[in-house]
């Protein structure tokens, strides 16, 4: 009787998923009926979570890696009591419903990450279950055990076949975490067909190699057979776990239970009919049996467990009142700061500004994180393998060893890993973490950095090395398109500072933002200050600002980052000319272009020639100097050769930006 | 005496590449110092080459995929007898010399690609093995092996950390790639420090579950065990060789060896002079003993290789005169098409224009392929999983099968792979390679891309579903900013087209450039036939053209292409208000860029008002509107939904262009 339940409750999931793909046209049945006994297993018999309350701070966490298997999980929401009507089952992939094509967080409750990139959603989960710990060692007390869940990912061949997963799960194994377990939908199929043209790997060899424990070759429709094994995962003291299931992709489906025909596209009414009565499943299209409905909800289950933790949850508040305070502002969306840590800020800020010392802004930066990192103790820091050279760390930084404690990752040289885990380390929440790689190495991580600005995630990214400065390393290091091709990205904040005010602004108003990634752009020379003794912080928080004003000024000089200086450097020769030239300071066009069209208009007066400067890609300059005005960048490959030299070979020298003036200025005088 | 001479032919690249890294008061001296030995066993005594021939087309391959190590390769070209002077070895990392800080094919004789972007070089490996054992297939006859050589690679930790590896390693175990023969680098040291805080693979039976032959455990420094290793790694018939040496990072040195600090900076000279007390090394800097300079030189025994490859070569020639003939043709640089090929390229485009179908370019392009690949023997086509939805593949065409035959690869979901394994196919020489994905997903292979371009690498790739176009799977899947980014890379040719003929000619542009890759960003939904006729063939090429000519026009619409037939449509509407209207089409904004200034003024006329329309980022286009013109973009994510709603939600329907076209005119007929 039971066994028959469950097998209906699993088919029920099989059912919602064709009928809504059928209804949409357009989605992925084939690996919700695959996948349908595992996830009933998991959902019902071992997640911990309260569809009532989906931001439960203790709640374990779902990743559907292989998002497209969205309907999967739409249909496990529903089913277990989450917001998550069946209209909006109906309207899978439709306009504004809560049933995008592949899962979004903040659209679905209980969806805890955007998942349909391949190989990201194990990353962030590698990320979740880092934060699990981190956040356990720092706030559990003996009897308290007040942060205590588990992570588990679904995932299929293409998350195993994409390099992420080599990356994230390495780290996962290394990192020893043993409340991460991942299910691999084993099921011999990817969209091209038969994966074994492409894809030999002893997939469990390679993760025992990674120091996973794998629990190999489960049939992944027998439900005892998975009770066991996550019971066997579940007692894991070391080590994440890969549970190795063999399945049958479309499984129930007569005709396209097996084949790449039962990926990525609706069955077709006929199919369904024959996979309804192979199945046994008499019910109406997106209709579920009563005895079904009632085994799936999770709500009362859910209300009991997250009452003992509240219980568990009072007791330790009264007990260690400060700690959970903490823990309450660690775990807010978004996290407000502590006001010590808005001192450092202010602090680092006016301090920059006092010094007016020369200095690399990956300098500049560190200095920052020299006066934050103690104050903030939710900063996670980290670098790709180049923390000496991001300036990543901080005096009394703690490296994490193993990863019960530390604030500062070694994450080896694996930026998209790096990018992928921090964002599943902002979802988790507890955290703001931020890593470091060279500019030019953004590209590896691209995608990711990418999920951060779709997902709002307050994530910061610290590039160093971001422009033809690099120097010898040459063509392979430098960026020249990186800085524009982030600003593309909506939602992306890049901010390429001029000097250590600038940067110390940057990392303030990355810290501000609670609704999105942030880029730092930092040198690896050093920068004269720029400023005047602290009147323009404000102004650099909005992105662009007039850094130097002139009485009778006949052009607009306009730079970002290390061009800022050579600008001011242009209007002095300039001057000498006779020629009053203003100066504008760019860090952050992306927070320019969000002021309203006088203050701009303000910053860079139409009624002047303007002149851009920045070392890389010309293309986004066009929009502020109009076509009568003049870019100096960089639209070709750097050279190997030390920094002051290739500065000079490509033109950005005073004298060079002053004479391009000159002409823009004889330029727009002959034209009508 | 002979050991103590290898000794010493190993310490001439210790102190070379100490004295280099000294002058230049910069580089990477720990990894040459570290694999000395390696290096000395495989180039003095296996290594097929001759240095007075870099190009000769059955030389074997060597890739140094942990290229920050330059200096061991510039030590190896020089002393083997490459035209490689010992000044530009004293010139390490300046300004134009042959010594670049990395490594970069056509730069330096002997560098068989540009490495320093970890796990690139090892991937480019795979390529090139892929394409030796294809074209040893395709042209070797019974006696007469005229294609048969090895592709060696030195990596180290970073390589192997890179999820990149990952993908190329699986790849080239599932082929089964023989005469690749890998020696890792194990000496436990990245520039973190020691590694095993974030690098604890079983790195060995990693390998193995890729289905690699490892021999393990080998001491890097034992010229002998080295020596016997590579006899073993020569023998394997059937699977790819990993080569475990473990190694001293900085070995020789007293005080650096086996240490981070050994990575990345000079000794300094006091570390150097104990370094050559150590090692009994007692020339000069850059002075080689006679001895070791005559042991070192490869000219002798490379000419007599070279000299029986072309005695056996003659002999095929006599043989097989056609196949000799086909194979000059297929290795040379630029490789000329067949007139057959340039025949059905112009049948493409012609018959496009004849038929003037509504067509998803993407399946135009399959179209195209449909007539040149029976055609066009050098091809060798793939996807990353998505052959149906890219549509790469064409009637009769051959999946890659091990890697004996085949002209399509399914290269599973590994985009970056893909990428990289390209770039080495395209330097191998033989193929022209073009691979499928979805254009969001060119973030997982842009650092690849990027090298495709820096190496002027003719890679074709065909990227689809490149707008919201792409509909239901939503914004994890929906382009936005991507064709931006792509156009941004230097020397990357991003076509859009408009049409099926404009993707026709974009193919023949992408085949006909020699010098540098080319992205087709493709349709997943019909566009109507844009053209006239057959007149505008050669202003396609040109990248942008007036589409639509009128009399009196009044301002000037310029699309790419699923944008170009709804500027069409919207300069119809405001045809009937009596406002006429000029409709660029913008296929390329590259080439069009490259156009003298008066071809782009009589395209795009400064006199008229212009609107840009493109499904994506609006950045790029205020250089051709001007800032008095306005552009119709997307600069936020998509939505799930259908495609049609989509481009509604978002303004892009006929309507809603020629409103803004309407106000426009109204903004700048009311400004001074």
């Amino acid at each position: 009787m039971n066994a028959v339940l469950r097998t209906q409750c699993a088919n029920a999931l099989r059912a919602l998923a064709m009928d809504a793909v059928q209804a949409a046209n357009s989605g992925h049945p084939g690996m919700p009926m695959g996948m349908a006994d595992i996830a009933e297993t998991l959902w019902r018999h071992h997640l911990k979570h309260d569809p009532a309350d989906p931001q439960w701070i203790d709640r374990d966490r779902f990743v559907l890696s292989n998002g497209h298997g969205s309907m999967l999980l739409y249909a496990l929401l529903h089913l277990s009591g989450y917001e998550l009507p069946i209209d909006e089952l109906k309207r899978f992939r439709q306009l504004h419903s809560k049933t995008p094509g592949h899962p979004e967080v903040d659209v679905t409750p209980g969806v805890e990450t955007t998942t349909g990139p391949l190989g990201q959603g194990i990353a962030n989960a590698v990320g979740m279950a880092l934060a699990e710990k981190l956040l356990a060692a720092e706030f559990n007390r003996p009897g308290f055990e007040v942060v205590d869940h588990r992570t588990w990912v679904f995932l299929g061949d293409g998350c195993l076949m994409e390099g992420l997963s080599h990356e994230a799960c390495s780290l996962a194994g290394t990192w020893g975490l043993n409340k991460l377990v991942a299910f691999w939908d084993d099921n011999g199929i990817s969209i091209d067909g038969e994966v074994k043209g492409w894809f030999g790997d002893d997939t469990p060899a390679r993760f025992e190699a990674y120091g996973w424990r794998v629990i190999r070759g489960l049939n992944g429709h027998d439900v005892a057979a998975l009770d066991a094994a996550i019971a066997e995962a579940k007692a894991s003291a070391d080590r994440p776990v890969l549970v190795c299931c063999r399945t049958r992709i479309g499984h129930g489906s007569p005709n396209r239970a097996g084949t790449a025909k039962a990926h990525g596209e609706a069955l077709g009414h006929e199919e369904i009919a024959l996979t309804r009565a192979a199945l046994g499943w008499t019910a109406a299209p997106f209709e579920i049996p009563a005895d079904v409905a009632a085994a799936w909800s999770a709500r009362a289950q859910g209300a009991e467990l997250h009452a003992a933790w509240q219980a568990r949850h009072a007791r330790y508040a009264e007990a260690h009142p400060q700690l959970a305070r903490e823990l309450q502002r660690r775990t807010q969306r978004p996290m407000p700061l502590l006001p010590r840590t808005e001192a450092a800020l202010t602090e680092a800020i006016a301090d920059a500004e006092a010094k007016r010392a020369s200095v690399a802004t990956r300098k500049a930066s560190q200095d920052v994180l020299q006066r934050i990192g103690p104050a903030t103790p939710e900063l996670l820091g980290g670098s790709a393998d180049l923390t000496g050279s991001n300036l990543t760390d901080w005096k009394g930084h703690v490296p994490l060893k193993g990863c019960d404690v530390g604030n500062h990752v070694h994450y080896g040289v694996r930026e998209f890993g790096m990018a992928a885990i921090m964002n599943g380390v902002a979802l988790h929440g507890g955290f703001r973490p931020f890593g470091g790689t060279f500019l030019t190495f953004s590209d590896y991580a691209r995608n990711a950095v990418r999920m951060s600005a779709l997902m709002k995630l307050p994530v910061t990214y610290v590039f160093t090395h971001d422009s033809i400065g690099l120097g010898e390393d040459g063509p392979t290091h430098q960026p020249i398109e990186h800085v524009s091709s982030l600003r593309l990205i909506p939602g992306v904040d890049v901010w390429r500072p001029a000097d250590a005010t600038e940067t110390a602004v940057a990392w303030r108003e990355a810290l501000h933002r609670g609704d999105g990634p942030s880029c730092l752009a930092l040198t690896r020379q050093a920068l004269p200050h720029a400023g005047d003794g602290g009147h323009r912080v404000d102004a650099i928080a909005r992105g662009g600002y007039v850094l130097r004003h002139a009485a009778d000024e006949r052009l607009c000089l306009i730079a970002s980052g290390s061009e800022v200086g050579l600008a001011l450097a242009a209007a002095e020769l300039l001057s000498a000319q006779g020629i009053a030239a203003r100066v504008v300071s760019m860090p952050c066009m992306d927070a320019f272009e969000r002021q309203d069209a006088s203050y701009r208009r303000d910053v860079i007066p139409r009624r002047l020639p303007r002149l851009a400067i920045e070392a890389g890609s010309t293309g986004l300059w066009w929009k502020h100097v109009g076509e009568d005005g003049a870019v100096i960048g960089l639209d070709r490959f750097g050279e190997s050769a030390p920094a002051g030299e290739l500065f000079k070979l490509f033109g950005f020298t005073p004298k060079a930006v002053a004479e391009r003036a000159l002409s823009l200025l004889q330029e727009t005088s002959s034209c009508p």
